[in-house]
């Protein structure tokens, strides 16, 4: 799953039929840090997720389930709306591989 | 799911049989900005998406749902033609991991 | 499977009721150098791990079965906490494709 | 699926068992433009590909599907040798995120 | 999958129990160029793969099928121990999108 935020929706009318009642999110990574350089990601939503609010999103089967059907072509979803993170930045790793142990 | 945009089409003859009346789009995967360091997915397609089209493509098991068939070896296909994006300029991160609290 | 480092977790009220009781954490990726391009990864865990710990993360379906329940709509989980790495430095290669015999 | 060139082939002989007569080949994704960061991939094949030659591959369960063998541990197949692509250069995305309508 | 380098190994004693018997070793994956913006790999092996060996690494599904037991929590594992590869140099891609025809 990853954080990111709800920047926007998408309008398609010919689709796959079983997209009918669906709503689909543009939901933009939230990176470490300032650079961004991943996609953007559709997905799907019956939280209620608006557009400026922070989300977490599943991929795969994960996401099927959280749409409460395992055929539904969709393979994003929205499985909540974050209230908060709380990150501890002396948590963040300063270099790469932590507490490895060269010889 | 990503929104990409088609940019073309792949003939092959030599191919598993079961690819036979399967019509594989090449599309390019849409970023938030100007650059775009991502491969080209070629997408299986029945919606009928045309060059020059923005779709929605999906992988993995929703791929061969929006086939119609899960026994299609596949995995990107097309579920969606684009009609129009909507997206708040302002609601996109400025920063990396939104509305984080540090401590 | 990936190296990881814990350094926060999320709270969210609005999610998918079988994510009730279900801890989230913020998961930064491990990388082999400084750099860090790396989306930081939701990892669901049932092991025990706090920030600070360093993590191994599974996605997809070792996710649920990580978590005890292959209907958990979550495709991340965190499989142990690392006790230490041993990394040869002297095994890292030094360019690209290994063992290469050019031709 | 993506598109991408066959450059090379690995031996193996310390291996699981049911890899025993799979050929395996290293395939390059074919980028859209020139830098390429894109891991190789090893790629199972029983179309016939060779060295030099373009391919369609496939991931997961469309990849063993492609190898007639659910069971076989690969998760990457070859699908279709590619007799040639057509690219309209002009349907190309210019920036980020197309027909994107900002307000 | 992917080809890469054992790098080292990962000692972890709080873990999922069904973890207890399994050799987790950190693979590094193996670019085509220098540059390696990868993150290593954590891959469950019952090859018997050690540091400073060249290894094919399979994800999902496949990854549970080489380690005999399709229920076990991991999602990367070691197929295969490389004895050499053949690259033809002269077969890989010099630009982007191999034989495009554009118009």
């Amino acid at each position: 799953m990853f954080l990111g935020r709800v920047i926007g929706n998408v309008q398609a009318t010919r689709k796959d039929d079983r997209l009918g009642g669906v709503k689909l999110l543009i939901v933009q990574p939230a990176p470490l840090e300032d650079k961004d350089t991943h996609l953007p990601v559709v997905a799907a939503d019956r939280i209620g997720a608006g557009i400026g609010e922070d989300v977490i999103v599943a991929f795969g089967r994960a996401a099927r389930l959280a749409m409460g059907d395992e055929n539904l072509p969709i393979e994003a979803a929205i499985l909540a709306i974050v209230d908060g993170t709380e990150v501890r930045s002396d948590a963040k790793l300063k270099r790469g591989l932590g507490n490895e142990k060269e010889r």
